[in-house]
């Protein structure tokens, strides 16, 4: 039911650490609109931790594909401002990112088959690029022409070692899948990293025990909500993957969890008695 | 003074408690984008507080008037996420309104006349639909499908028992109006349930006073900032009822005030000595 | 590289201190939006905080060049709201400002050469003006009327006694550049009134001593992040200034800086042995 008499969306999502307190985000809107006026823009989120790259991969990761092909997501989560480390386009299907190359993009470039290009084309950035908000000076400009139609091979020039934290993949050693903690939501909410087809596949309709810090869980929750408050729950969230939720509480908090922590299924014969 | 030579908008309206932190609001959008790229989104506000009907009701009755006609209003803060209650379509004059059937539109149901519809044809959802996120799974796709045309008969079927909270619309007793507390913004002002024109007919020039916890005011003010600070004075605010604000204070922090207070306008003799 | 077969871009940016808890700025939006109903709308900020017209005045200065020709720029931070402060329209080279007349546009009525007009025609506002909500009632529809093509000669009447704080243009003394610290981010950089090209004519290639509060620099670093964390240092911002930051921290703070306070450059023979 696709809207066929409008012309082909140019959406930029917008992902930074900058906040909304102060009008940064709002210059790199008119950067782009400057130079590509008919495109539509959406924040995903400006709350990002301060230069929590991992934090910012995952909320990109969590949403991408939910936006229209041709969808350019742009990512400004850059420690490295203004030193060596480089401005890079990545191209993954239907999708464009700008970003820098420090590893913010690791779950795309895990989960895509993508083609990497540096940004090292001058004439593509701002006039006067400043030494601390490439944001505006490189990131935007490169994004806005990019959605308006111009090739990654014009913007840049190919690579391949663009830098890319391991892959955070479940190990299967025997009866347990061995899977981490990879993100706490504002809601607490633990998401790991065992994706539901795993799980199923793996537990078929067996006993299992989810083993989280000292907490042990022998069901799946359908959804928030159907166990008494207070109760640590396991249920497969939405982006697909085991999440441990606290029902009106904060699982994050009450688990003492840091991300990197264990999080593990043990099915059948080896499930331990508690 | 309508720009004739634009096509008609598509908006569409969000409000939830989800927060600007994570990318949720992001992945709706998406959605949004992908079955009718040429919608106008605008947030009305993601920070409700968590599962707050009331609140959401209040801030969408607010403002959902001074939208062009044809707006699409989308309203996900959805404690029952995942369990038996409805998502349901209402139609109210010129806007439609999308949102689950737990009470966040009584305002709007209570205020004008409406057709509603559940929403039960699964074709009009994602094709996969978690237990989680109905926002994104099952209310994003049919506000889309509605602003770009498609006809609430043919989204979901005629129902009339829709769930609704009690009207709250203040009583008159005598020489006294009895209303309550609605709201506070986050500012600290109190709006109530009294209306600007119920107490101009009410009161006409007659002396009156207004009772809010202990105090007890006896003038209007046009404006906040016409009295000293920390003075708490009463107002008629920008939604047309009648507002208890303290200058340069949060007055309800200040009356200990909680939804549901009384708030009485008293006229003439029955006026008390304090 | 503009999208040529684009029509030109309406944009209209807003810059509030209202918050995003409540649906004030979404209630503006639908007043734009049933006006000029192709129009952009971009947010600046709306966490300025309350009644800071300084604090909003620096914002929209350090982004309003990076949007296109003919944006509108819609500020309202306005303590005097319902008083006899008068709405204005400021058009200046490319752009245009609707604000109330309380100095927020200071630094732009510095910047530019600029034509401002009163808004006193009340045809152009909405029907019912509340008291306390100009935003929605007044600034708004002019604003939105302006991004549609009226022009500012038939919105209001020419004037040229707007309200303007006094220029904050640093002095030179001898060897001296006595600047002041202009404003706050919410990271804690400390952004002076300073100009980079002022600096480096000044100091040429003489040594520098740069004094703010307790501390003296004696080095520019050209981003964050080149020095040890804690590290109080001077940079260029990006908006153009001498900054001062603190490396992974908040140099604001650090300093107990207060708007106002002095920020000197001394060179040559003046430099003090400390």
């Amino acid at each position: 039911m696709n809207d066929r008499s409008a012309p082909p969306a140019r959406i930029i999502t917008l992902l930074t650490d900058f906040g909304t307190q102060d009008a940064y985000v709002g210059a790199m809107k008119g950067v782009i609109l400057s130079l590509c006026p008919a495109v539509q823009l959406v924040d995903l989120t400006h709350e990002i931790p301060a230069q929590d790259v991992e934090a910012a991969g995952w909320q990109l990761f969590s949403c991408y594909r939910y936006f229209p092909p041709g969808t350019v997501h742009l990512v400004v989560v850059d420690p490295g401002v203004g030193t060596a480390r480089r401005p890079i386009l990545v191209t993954a299907g239907n999708y464009s990112f700008v970003a820098p190359d420090n590893g913010v993009l690791s779950p795309i470039l895990h989960a895509e088959k993508v083609s990497t290009y540096v940004l090292d084309k001058e004439e593509f950035f701002l006039e006067k690029v400043s030494a601390t908000f490439h944001g505006r000076d490189i990131f935007a400009p490169v994004a806005a022409r990019l959605a308006c139609g111009m090739a990654p091979e014009k913007l840049g020039r190919r690579i391949s070692d663009e830098f890319r934290f391991p892959a955070k993949v479940p190990q299967i050693d025997g009866h347990v899948i061995r899977g981490e903690a990879l993100f706490e939501d504002r809601f607490g909410n633990l998401i790991t990293n065992i994706p539901e087809d795993l799980f199923r596949t793996f537990a078929r309709s067996r006993p299992f025990a989810i083993g989280v810090g000292d907490v042990v869980l022998r069901s799946l929750h359908r959804t928030y909500g159907e166990a008494p408050d207070q109760d640590i729950v396991a249920l497969f969230g939405s982006a697909g993957f085991l999440e441990i939720a606290e029902v009106s509480g904060n699982a994050a908090k009450s688990l003492k969890a840091v991300r990197g922590m264990p999080v593990t299924v043990t099915v059948e014969e080896q499930v331990k008695k508690v």
